[in-house]
């Protein structure tokens, strides 16, 4: 499982003394973008080499309250990914206490650098097996092809 | 209908050359709170009076992108309210062309100022029915005593 | 003189309950971009042709705080430009009472797509005229050339 | 000397395809904030026991871009503290090449919970002694008194 450190910063709170709502969003970014780069292969590379990764769809729910002054852990998962579609889900708690502070789900597609949807098995395969492994470490190798017929790549 | 204008600003693009997708839950935000000043009753004015409505959900589909230069409207309307719960739906459409950018959703509580969890209905029937009166001049009068039994105050 | 009214945001609070003093730079560029595109000539429009407009250098003192529930109106107006730097200067205040609460200033190289530092002068007088007429709406013409000798296009 | 690192977040680019300058003041705050609890005694405690130290004034410039893709270190020195003002200088460089990117300053003051001015050396000696610890620190004790007046604490 991979996990993310995020310190509060002050900036990131608002009058309710509690982080602003907006900012899960982008932690959710900061970990998604630090599990990429986790294998080696960031995302500023894709955009370098022409795939645009965009968020289609974001939804976060709020469980419990974080604070300036407080560390917060990130976990980003894989949920689905078929070369055209990449599901990531994330838990967010607590450091010191493990509290769940929030989960949530961001949807993405991929586009070329023309902004044409494209399926990464096909019009980019080293891409698409970049995916894959990153999906392969999160997960136990004997159970997940029985899980998820989505994950052969035949089907 | 309320419909609130948002000119795209300079800092809220990021290199993709669009919006970030994190700046529409603030859009929800300032959309949401010019609905509420709309019938001169701030935002404010509650927090000041001890209730804080803080956000346990948010969700955004993306539909099209948007772009510095542009102007969007955002159309907030009340899905479901019962003193204890809010829900608000979102529409947020090109100023110039009406074409759809983004739909979504908060939910909110209501709490007190030591933090607890209220229902408007019993703690503040003052607030309650400004909530009311907001759902109220968004619907049709005949159709909505029918579509949602939570709409009556005796049930 | 230029005036952009800003009305306060909720998420541009902290935990000080007072406006994140970040967010006056971001106005800045706000009452900056309107007072560009105040001339029917957009900032989009200059980049779209080539011409970026960083920001080299920015400034702000803090007379008093602003609150979630304010509104302020930005002042900006063009202090020196020459075709190779502009400089511009920012009052806010409050939209209420006219009480100051903050005083910037921001500086500007020109560049063109390649990122070459460029004189708007020779390589594009008809930006180049755009900012003069902009400098001129903002001044009384009369006393313009005397103070200024670097405001003479011939000089 | 202090050194705080930052890995440049996608969202705080924009469409110039470099950070957006606003940000680097956000930074300052991070490098601050780390300083200062660097020694042990974070700026939430100072809050909790009634001290705020708001921004007076903000200063950067940029003196090159920094991109996605790219960490920062951030260097904040104390450059001014005698209980009532304190004044703190940053250096932005390059973490892998150590090219300049920015220099900013902060002022700031010192207010009680209710929004007064303080000077720390009468109304709270002990966050006094932790600023003056703070910035022999990062000094040659030697030189230090030499070069001051202001930091004989009898003067």
């Amino acid at each position: 499982m991979f996990e993310y450190e995020h310190k509060v910063q002050y900036y990131e709170t608002d009058q309710m003394q509690i982080v602003h709502h907006s900012n899960y969003i982008r932690w959710f970014e900061e970990a998604r973008m630090a599990m990429m780069e986790s294998t080696g292969f960031g995302y500023e590379k894709m955009e370098t080499q022409g795939v645009i990764i965009p968020v289609v769809e974001a939804q976060a729910s709020y469980r419990s309250m974080v604070r300036f002054g407080e560390t917060v852990l990130i976990r980003p998962k894989i949920k689905k990914f078929n070369g055209a579609v990449l599901e990531i889900i994330y838990d967010v708690v607590d450091k010191k206490t493990g509290v769940l502070r929030c989960q949530g789900r961001t949807k993405h597609a991929f586009l070329d650098a023309e902004g044409h949807l494209i399926s990464l098995k096909y019009a980019k395969p080293e891409f698409y097996d970049y995916f894959r492994k990153l999906e392969s470490a999160q997960t136990e190798p004997v159970t997940k092809g029985a899980q998820d017929p989505d994950k052969n790549p035949d089907s």
